[in-house]
């Protein structure tokens, strides 16, 4: 393990979320509140981040262990440095909670612990919402596009922190690619903001809530997450919600002119088909729940592009109004997610048709012995590796998130929470069914749950192999 | 897709079934019972089975896609004959809840819609337990015990119908190698008979629950299933149930002398560990529940016992009783299930062996690209094309699971109660949480939800393929 390269980029992130704490205590100025808490924060993230960023290194070996590593180290420090604005400020209760409430945002999960959100300051709301906006796409992609590190040791960091099975690039350069990234990701930020903008918000809210909806994360500014915004709204958000669940290569298509090329990416017609189908199913199902279809169609769209945006927004308590059946297609679709190379969480639409396709292999395996199979993805055969990878990766966010449901079982809550909970946390959605349900949240969990929660929302969010190679002991041996 | 070795199959199966049926009509004559319902049901299996059986057939392509596709028309067939008993008799209401309940038996579930066991005849609930013991060890397992039947086309068979990754043969001779099998099985059911005996319960109940033990399945003779028995009861048959959960090869090692052996093995040391801690962890958190320490040690074995064995026997009411993190571990163990090659069910331990190393092998991939790793298990690498196919069973299995919970949500039970019953049916246990649980029945359960789930049982008891194969449109093709 190269350290000096680990301290270094932790040192170079540290500055960068400096600068954006500094952006927030200019918010909190403007609405004359306490600057105090981000200017704290600020003046030790120098402190501590200047002298790591100036390290001087002639360490040249970087590969894969060492990008997960760093990915794995960087989320926990900043989700770390994250929670003292909030901490200062006071409101959240003890440190955990503000941890849990920074990891919840850089995570693009949304779970939160706080019960009365619209006591708290401006500029503290603004920090919540834009940490979803900095995990949604990716930390040391952003570092990446900022400063020029080496094209290798970038693709291995962004391996490790892209969503979804493979990290692809848009043109040959890393960094110009990340920058196309980004640049499209604000544009979508701007197009939401002056859609809500239109249908009547105020400037304030429409900047928290398209921060919120681009990382797919689902913090809100008022009490009762979205349910007292206008119809118009709540279509308007559901729209952007899917737009962010795609991935962004295909954005790119759609500016290049290539649009043959998006629909043939099987990833986004069978996200097309999961969000038709439940939407209809769920539509049919709760059809005598509201006074109207209409209203019961547009909250269906609305939570179940929450759901597989995996975003959290609430507009409706379905958990108290749903039928069962309705309710597990919303938790499917948590587990299920969004697109891969999206800012949304879960499984990753795209690993489903890789598994999906290996079962079919395997049935044909036995049918046709003899047969040679090859697994085709977008017309193209998959790299064995890559098929194999996802194959274990399956498994592994299964166990995790049964040791997850074993330890928050210990705090007593009914199997329900305690299920939904972790999976709600792991795939990075938000709100999760009974205590922690759409209408409740997570402030009466315990210490230990809180943290344990912390946990699987960046296993959600990093996709496992990264905090797993954090806890291998080989991990940190010299080579 | 040879359709006379089908038939011929079919046909020799309902001849044993007409045999094993005719044992309990001597069983009725004995306690003076009416013993038509199975006589009826002989003549019809006669009928149907005898021209069957006698089928010419000069077709000599048997492969493994006929051997999947014959289990599993051979099992749904056996159990449509075996509820007809059932169904004559009457007091099981309509022709599903029979249906239901003979799967329930056959594939050693044990889950029950009855509410007032104790009022049916004696004969018609030992064919109920009788069900567990020829579904246990596999019927065309015992098929090739008797009847000769051609090495390659028995092993074909063999993979499909015996739990666990792979069908491994005690002695060269396959048939040979099953008459050990059923021998060493009937063994140990006269061991737990006698061990009753000796304990002071009558025969009648000591051959019913020794039968119920031996499949792992669970269906007992009274309403309150083992809870009225003594302490020593439940003492003997916990320690039968674990005994049913062992490979079955390891009574081989253990008569042939190979002790050292037994302990190299690695998935018996892998349950012992995991049946240990289970027993461990619950008994210290239900350790206020019951008055003394001793009687919760002695419930928490029983109860895992039966969960981790599949069999499903009940001794006190876990779902009132305990908190949410032992509860958890039940579901937990119900998912786990016993070790391959036994009567056992659930993913089976050797999978999670398997599936754990595959997880481990990835993480040090990512840490060590460039060095060769073999997944090795008991000392030798293993086969890549079991680790492949294990890796494919697993998200087979889950996907499967997923579907039958949303069908059973539709019947509109809380989450707690469709998440267990599908989950308990799919791993063979028996009982669930909630409306299914172990004081509960699924007597309440839609006729709908009643096919799923015992369609669920089928894919778990036969474990995924051969049902998938089945329903493969190209799997009917003459080839």
């Amino acid at each position: 393990m190269s350290y000096r390269v680990l301290l270094r980029t932790i040192g170079a992130t540290m500055l960068l979320e400096a600068v954006v704490l500094l952006m927030m205590a200019g918010v909190s100025l403007l609405y004359r509140e306490n600057a105090l808490p981000f200017l704290i924060t600020i003046g030790i993230l120098l402190a501590v981040g200047y002298p790591l960023s100036r390290m001087k290194t002639r360490d040249r070996a970087f590969f894969s262990r060492e990008g997960y590593v760093t990915v794995a180290v960087v989320w926990l420090v900043l989700s770390a440095f994250g929670a003292l604005p909030f901490f200062i400020n006071g409101g959240f209760g003890n440190y955990i909670n503000c941890f849990f409430e920074a990891v919840s945002g850089f995570t693009t999960t949304g779970s939160s612990i706080l019960t009365d959100i619209e006591s708290l300051p401006k500029g503290i709301l603004m920090w919540r919402s834009t940490t979803h906006v900095i995990g949604g796409m990716g930390i040391l992609v952003l570092v990446a596009a900022i400063i020029p590190n080496g094209e290798s040791r970038a693709m291995h960091m962004m391996r490790a922190e892209m969503p979804g099975p493979t990290a692809g690039k848009l043109v040959p350069r890393l960094s110009q690619s990340n920058k196309i990234l980004y640049g499209m990701y604000f544009g979508l930020i701007m197009l939401e903001i002056i859609s809500l903008k239109i249908a009547g918000v105020c400037l304030y809210e429409c900047i928290t809530i398209s921060f919120s909806t681009a990382g797919t994360g689902g913090f809100a500014v008022t009490n009762d997450s979205l349910a007292g915004y206008s119809a118009a709204v709540e279509i308007i958000v559901s729209i952007y919600m899917l737009a962010f669940s795609l991935n962004f290569a295909l954005y790119f298509l759609l500016i290049t002119g290539k649009l043959k090329q998006i629909w043939r990416d099987q990833e986004f017609r069978l996200f097309f088909l999961i969000v038709l189908l439940a939407v209809l199913f769920v539509s049919l199902d709760i059809r005598q729940v509201y006074g109207s279809y209409r209203t019961g169609l547009r909250h269906t769209l609305f939570t179940l592009a929450s759901t597989c945006s995996t975003t959290g927004f609430v507009v409706t308590d379905y958990d108290k109004l749903w039928p069962t059946f309705s309710k597990c297609i919303v938790l499917l679709l948590t587990l299920t997610g969004a697109c891969a190379g999206s800012t949304g969480g879960g499984i990753k639409v795209s690993r489903l048709l890789i598994l999906v396709k290996s079962v079919k292999k395997e049935v044909r395996q036995i049918i046709h012995p003899r047969s040679v199979n090859v697994i085709r993805v977008d017309d193209g055969p998959q790299n064995e590796a890559m098929v194999h990878s996802v194959l274990r990766f399956f498994p592994a966010y299964v166990f995790l998130f049964i040791i997850g449901v074993l330890l928050v079982s210990l705090n007593g809550f009914d199997f329900t929470t305690t299920f939904s909970s972790v999976l709600t946390c792991i795939g990075n959605v938000g709100p999760g069914l009974g205590v922690c349900g759409p209408c409740g949240n997570f402030a009466d969990f315990s210490n230990f749950s809180k943290i344990i929660l912390s946990l699987m929302m960046l296993i959600g969010r990093l996709e496992v192999m990264p905090i797993l190679v954090l806890l291998a002991p080989n991990s940190w041996t010299r080579s």
